[in-house]
C-alpha cells in the first residue's frame, strides 16, 4: 500500500466525542517459556486482567521489525503512534531525559568524559575513571564557574564515575556538529566542528566551554579536561494531543517515561512512586483528560533481573488494582506492553508484545486470556504497534469514515 | 511505517556471537488439502520434526506479496532478506545458473535460439526445432570457430531443442542493449542497439558475434543463424556475508540454488547427490561457517510432477535424518520453504509458507506441528519471508537493541 505516515492519515479523520481512554503499559510485559515452559503471564493469578480479556479484542504488536529490539524510546514512540525509524530521539537525549534533566525546544545535550590530558595529548579518557562521589565535585566546581557563555545558558549534570550532560540552552543552537573526543587514548585533543554553515555558532560555544574547563580544572591531578559528544538537540515531534484530538496524561514515575511523554506533548502527572499512587493519581484526575498513558516500570525492571517470581508478583499486583482502575468508567481500555523484556534474556527482545482493547465494540471472546499464546491466537493477530492508536481512536467514536 | 530497506536497517544492529544457524528450506513445502482433505506435511510420519516444532515458534512466511507466487529466484531472495521487488534478477542469469553456467561480475549472458533466415528474412525463429542432440552438435560447431571478439571471451552452452546460452566475458560490457530478434516469423533480421551510449561496445560485440554465426553457418540447411535476447549481466547485491556479518556456506544440490546462493555471496559447498550427502557435508564443516543454508530439492519437483507420496516419502527421509543434523548443536534451526508447490496445482503457488524457527528464546508451544495448518496458527502469525533474516539474527542474539 501507499506509504503514508499514519498520524497525518489519522489527524484528517479525527473527530471529537466524550470518551475517556487509558493506555495501560506495563513495560516489557511480554515473555517466552522458562524452565516451567510457562511464561510470568501464565502463572500469575491475574482473575481481573483475564475477565478484561473475555471483554476485549486480543493480538499482539510488533514494536519496530519482526527480530528488532526496541529502547524505550523507539517502544514507546511507536505505541503512541510515531513511526520509529522516522522518529529517532538521539540516545542523549533520553539519557538526559532518564536522568531526570529536562530538556526543552532550546535545549542542546551532549554527554560528557572527565578524562587526562598532557600537553596537548588526551592519555585517558576517563580520568582514571574516578568515583561518582569524585566526579560530582567536579561538576560542582565547574557549574560555579561556568554558568553562561555568549548569552547561551551551561548546565551541567553529574552522572556515573567519569560521565555527567552537558546542556546548553539558547537561541540558534545547531547539532550538527562534530564530536568534541578523539575516541581514543593517545590522541591530541579534538575540537568540535559545524557540520553545516548553520552550526558554527553553536561549535563555537562548545570549544569555548571546553578552553573554560581546560583553564579551571588545570591543577586537578586527573580530571584536567572534558570530552563531549552525541550532541542532540531536543526533537521536534508532532504533539499528541494535536494530532489525535485528545487532551492527554501521562502517569509514569521514571524520569525516561515521563521524559518521553513530555517529549510528545502529553501533560505529566506529579505521582508517587508505587503502583497504588499511580492509581491514586489516575482516580484524582480522571475527571481532567479523555486520555491517560499509564506506566507500570517494574515488569520491565524484574525482566532485567531475570527475577521470575518478583515479574509474576508486579503482574499480580497490577491485576489487584485493576478493578479500581476499571471501576472509573473509561470507554477504552488497552493494556499492553512496549516491548518484551523475557526473564531468560535478562534484557528487551525482539518478541510481539501482548495486547488486549476493550470497548463496547470489542469483537470479544470468552476463551480469552491475557497471556502470550492467546493474545497470538487472538482475533486481531499480529499488528505493528504503530497501527495502535488507530484501535483506540476508533473504539473510542473518534475516528470520522474514509471516503464515502 | 518509513519504507526503510530491511537490510540497510539491520546491517547497523548486526553485532557478533559465536552461534551458529541452520536454515533448512524444504523446497516448495507448503500443500493444500487434496483428495484425502490432508497436506503432505499432515499425512507423513514425522515425529522429529514436531518435536522440534514443539520446542520452536512456528507461524506461516509471505514469499512476496499475498497471491504472488514467486520463482526460486524471488522465493530464495526474500527467505535471505532480500526485497524481492527491488532486486530482480534476470530470467537469463537464473536459467544459466540453473543449467550450471558459472556467471561472474564480468559476464553477460543471453539466451539464444537458432534460427533459419532466408536472405534478410528470419523465417523460422526456431529453425525446425531440431532435436536437443542436432542442436547440441552446431553449438559445438560454433564454439569451436568462435572463441573471442575484440578481447571479449565467448562461452557457448547447448540448452533444450533449438535453445542455447551465450555468454559474453569482458570489462565494460553492459546489458542495456535491445534483444536481436524480430519476435515473429517472416520479418527482417533485427540486430542489437544500445539504450544508452555506454552500452554501444556491448552492441557492436553482440552484432559481430552474429554476423561470424551467420558465416559460419551458412550451409545448414536450417539452423543457419541465431537469434538473441534478455541481455543480463550479473547482477550487484549486497553480499549476505557483510549485511549480516555471517560466514554463510551452501549446501544444495540443484545448480540453481548453488548459483543464488554464490550470487549473493555464501560459499558454496561441495556436495554428493542425495540428502545424506548434504548432510554429511554439513556435518564435515560443521565448524567452519557459523551459518548454513541446506536446500532439499525433492518436495518441490514431486509438488510439480502432482505426486502426493513421493512428496510425502521425501519429507519422511528428511524426518529420518534431522536428529543427526540438530545433534551437531546449531543454536538457532530454522525449517521453513522458499515458496509452497501444492500437488494440486503441480506448479509454484502463493500460498503461505510453513515456518519454524528454534532457539533457547522461542515463545513455544507444547501444541505445536510442523504443518501447514499448526503454523498458521503459530505464535508468529503470518509475515513477510524478508522479514526471516532479522528473526534469526534475533534468535543468535546477533541483532543490538534499537533505540535507548
Amino acid at each position: 500500500m501507499v506509504n503514508v505516515d499514519r498520524q497525518e492519515f489519522l489527524k484528517k479523520l479525527v473527530t471529537q466525542s466524550d470518551s475517556r481512554i487509558l493506555l495501560l503499559v506495563m513495560d516489557g510485559i511480554g515473555d517466552v517459556p522458562g524452565e516451567n515452559r510457562k511464561t510470568p503471564l501464565q502463572i500469575a493469578k491475574t482473575p481481573n486482567l483475564d475477565r478484561l480479556a473475555k471483554e476485549s479484542e486480543l493480538g499482539q504488536t510488533i514494536p519496530v521489525f519482526p527480530g528488532v529490539t526496541p529502547g524505550s524510546g523507539p517502544g514507546h514512540l511507536s505505541l503512541f503512534g510515531y513511526d520509529p525509524i522516522r522518529y529517532q530521539i538521539g540516545r542523549c537525549i533520553l539519557e538526559a531525559l532518564g536522568t531526570g534533566v529536562d530538556v526543552g525546544e532550546k535545549d542542546l545535550v551532549a554527554r560528557a568524559n572527565f578524562a587526562t590530558v598532557e600537553g596537548n595529548v588526551v592519555k585517558d579518557r576517563r580520568a582514571g575513571r574516578p568515583s561518582t562521589e569524585e566526579s560530582a565535585k567536579v561538576v560542582e566546581k565547574l557549574a560555579k564557574e561556568i554558568d553562561e557563555i555568549r548569552d547561551v545558558k551551561i548546565s551541567l549534570y553529574p552522572g556515573k564515575e567519569h560521565r555527567f550532560v552537558v546542556k546548553f540552552t539558547g537561541d540558534d543552537l545547531d547539532e550538527r556538529i562534530t564530536d568534541a573526543d578523539p575516541q581514543k587514548n593517545g590522541l591530541p585533543i579534538v575540537w568540535s566542528e559545524p557540520m553545516v554553515k548553520e552550526a558554527k555558532f553553536t561549535a563555537e560555544i562548545v570549544n569555548e566551554f571546553l578552553k573554560r574547563v581546560r583553564a579551571i580544572l588545570k591543577d586537578e591531578p586527573k580530571m584536567n579536561f572534558a570530552l563531549l559528544r552525541g550532541f542532540s538537540k531536543y526533537p521536534q515531534l508532532p504533539n499528541f494531543c494535536d494530532v489525535y484530538g485528545l487532551k492527554a496524561a501521562a502517569i509514569a514515575t521514571y524520569p525516561m517515561y515521563r521524559g518521553i511523554a513530555k517529549l510528545v506533548g502529553m501533560e505529566v502527572l506529579e505521582c508517587g512512586p508505587k503502583v497504588e499512587d499511580e492509581v491514586q493519581t489516575l482516580r484524582e484526575r480522571y475527571k481532567d483528560f479523555d486520555f491517560f498513558y499509564l506506566h507500570i516500570k517494574k515488569t520491565d525492571s524484574y525482566g532485567e533481573d531475570g527475577n521470575f517470581e518478583a515479574k509474576v508478583k508486579v503482574i499480580e499486583e497490577v491485576d489487584r488494582l485493576l478493578p479500581d482502575i476499571l471501576n472509573l468508567g473509561f470507554d477504552v481500555v488497552v493494556v499492553t506492553g512496549d516491548h518484551s523484556t523475557p526473564v531468560p534474556l535478562k534484557g528487551h527482545s525482539w518478541h510481539p508484545v501482548p495486547f488486549m482493547i476493550k470497548s463496547r465494540f470489542a469483537r470479544c471472546d470468552i476463551e480469552n486470556a491475557f497471556d502470550e499464546f492467546s493474545c497470538a491466537r487472538g482475533v486481531l493477530g499480529t499488528f505493528y504497534a504503530v497501527d495502535v492508536m488507530g484501535l483506540i481512536l476508533a473504539h473510542a467514536l473518534r475516528l470520522e469514515k474514509y471516503g464515502a
